[in-house]
């Protein structure tokens, strides 16, 4: 696995989002633990500075590049996102068009938080004798959600500081190579029966322009009290599949929904001897790039015959998503 | 393979459709040639009626109460759709829910026409010793593009007359039962390089309620060239892949982006003795969910040993797809 990511201009700061929509700059450190993020728009003009593409195809280039790959040998390109350029042409298209990709399989998965895993168990499951390089990438632009020329707006203040603009890709091989992490075994379940959803985002076409409903809703208490409960699940079951000791894993990538919560997962799990690997603090909730994210800061420090366990859980309708990876 | 459908309510015939947005009712026969289709409003109040959650798990449990199949049997379940009924929670977790499965991995592929079969294709790749039944679906709501409050609006009318709305499901099983479709080989390629889209829909978050750009663009010019030559390499390709003699195929399925493409591409084809199996003349264009009904009625005809191929042509950035099917 070679990694690669992307993000659209400078760091916007918590000072900068107070100024400009009228959130508390402190509380946003304390509650939310993100200290900044990307946008994917200039925030003072309200011009739009990258697509969804321009930084899927940025980041998938950075992983190619890594890992030596010419357009010609990939075989399948995946993208998860929950936010597409368009609902047609898929946006992984319009990736593969920019990277000199063509004649493969394309898929784009319709995933918030878990999207990332998702994608990384749907390569896996690709991966044969005749698809041997496949690239996964995951990538959000947020900030379409967010009502940005008002102060007060009808989308709670919390989903300024919370979410983020980005862009991460990896590149499978059926073929393991040293220096390399090799996926091991993936987990990637709905667990939502009967549950109601924890997070909606709502989308407009041409017949819902007229009266739009509240775009962004998320339940707060519902997520902070169920992700870890799930993420649990998440571990025990993936640690269960890949047949490995809990004591056996050095490396733990939580789940990244907002900048505290990976500290509250990490308690719940009850990890004393690994090391933690988050970014959501300094990049936000990127949505499906930000696992690619602990990946890319992952691929730097593992080394052969370590293991790591990656959580994403999606409170959209509570999917629980892990994966088990060992440093080659 | 067992089938579903699912259409919402009474068919409305291109005299309604001229009535209410001032198209010609006799121009939309000849030149479109479909003759009526479905859709999820009432276009007289302008009242949703059904949802793309309530159609797919209609198409879903009719296709699992044919199989004979309990929620606790169904090993995934993947949705291909352009309109999903919000970003997220993804639609196919809400038809989990509706079907009482849980705890099984969940897949929504972003695609338009060629997504039913890029669908089938992720499910013949996922069934594996672990997971011996997997459900598919394909539904769209492509209403939701269309304006429905005047008669001068800045769709074009075609819009209004190509499109329709719908749900179709197959159940795929590892292990094939008498009297059903076996899936012999999927072709599912991206063959857009360099190529401007065909067809774009664009989705509009918050940010973009202000000012939004037309949401559906079509280059039927492109579409009308295009289609029967990617249908014609589609067909070559995927009876390479079986390999099967196109004399030894007895049904084709067409692509269904209107009712006289259908025509068009046999005649490209050059195919001869072959009966052709199409329905948007009429359910309309209802995407996703177009070839399911095919698959539906090839169901009621085919017996052991007869050949099919499916085609799906998607011109929003040019993928080609199709299926090789065979009685059991």
């Amino acid at each position: 696995m070679s990694t690669g990511t992307a993000l659209p201009g400078e760091p916007v700061d918590n000072e900068s989002i107070a100024r400009k929509f009228g959130t508390d700059a402190n509380w946003a450190e304390a509650f939310i633990g993100t200290r900044q993020r990307h946008f994917a728009v200039d925030l003072n003009t309200g011009q739009v500075t990258h697509t969804l593409a321009d930084l899927g195809a940025q980041a998938c280039a950075q992983a190619m590049a890594r890992a030596d790959l010419e357009p010609r040998d990939v075989d399948f390109l995946v993208l998860g996102t929950s936010s597409p350029d368009a609902l047609m042409p898929a946006t992984v298209n319009l990736i593969a068009d920019r990277l000199g990709i063509d004649q493969v399989s394309t898929y784009q998965l319709q995933s918030g938080c878990a999207g990332a895993l998702q994608a990384l168990d749907l390569a896996c499951r690709l991966l044969d004798e005749e698809h041997l390089i496949g690239v996964v990438v995951g990538a959000d632009v947020c900030v379409k959600h967010l009502v940005l020329d008002q102060k007060t707006n009808s989308v709670r203040p919390a989903s300024h500081v919370l979410f983020g603009d980005g862009a991460g890709a990896a590149v499978l091989a059926s073929e393991l190579v040293p220096g390399s992490i090799a996926v091991r075994r993936v987990l990637n379940r709905y667990s939502g029966l009967s549950r109601t959803p924890g997070q909606v985002v709502r989308w407009f076409g041409a017949a819902d322009l007229t009266q739009p409903e509240q775009p962004v809703e998320q339940d707060h208490k519902a997520i902070a009290q169920r992700v870890p409960l799930l993420a649990r699940q998440a571990m025990r079951e993936v640690l269960g599949m890949a047949g490995w000791y809990q004591a056996s894993v050095s490396y733990l990538l939580p789940p990244q929904l907002s900048g505290r919560l990976p500290q509250r997962v990490a308690n719940a799990l009850g990890l004393t001897d690994v090391t933690e690997i988050s970014c959501v603090a300094d990049v936000g909730n990127a949505g499906n790039a930000l696992p690619f994210f602990q990946l890319d800061r992952l691929h730097d420090r593992i080394v052969a015959e370590e293991r790591a366990i990656a959580i994403a859980i999606e409170p959209s309708k509570w999917i629980k998503t892990a994966v088990a990876l060992e440093g080659m």
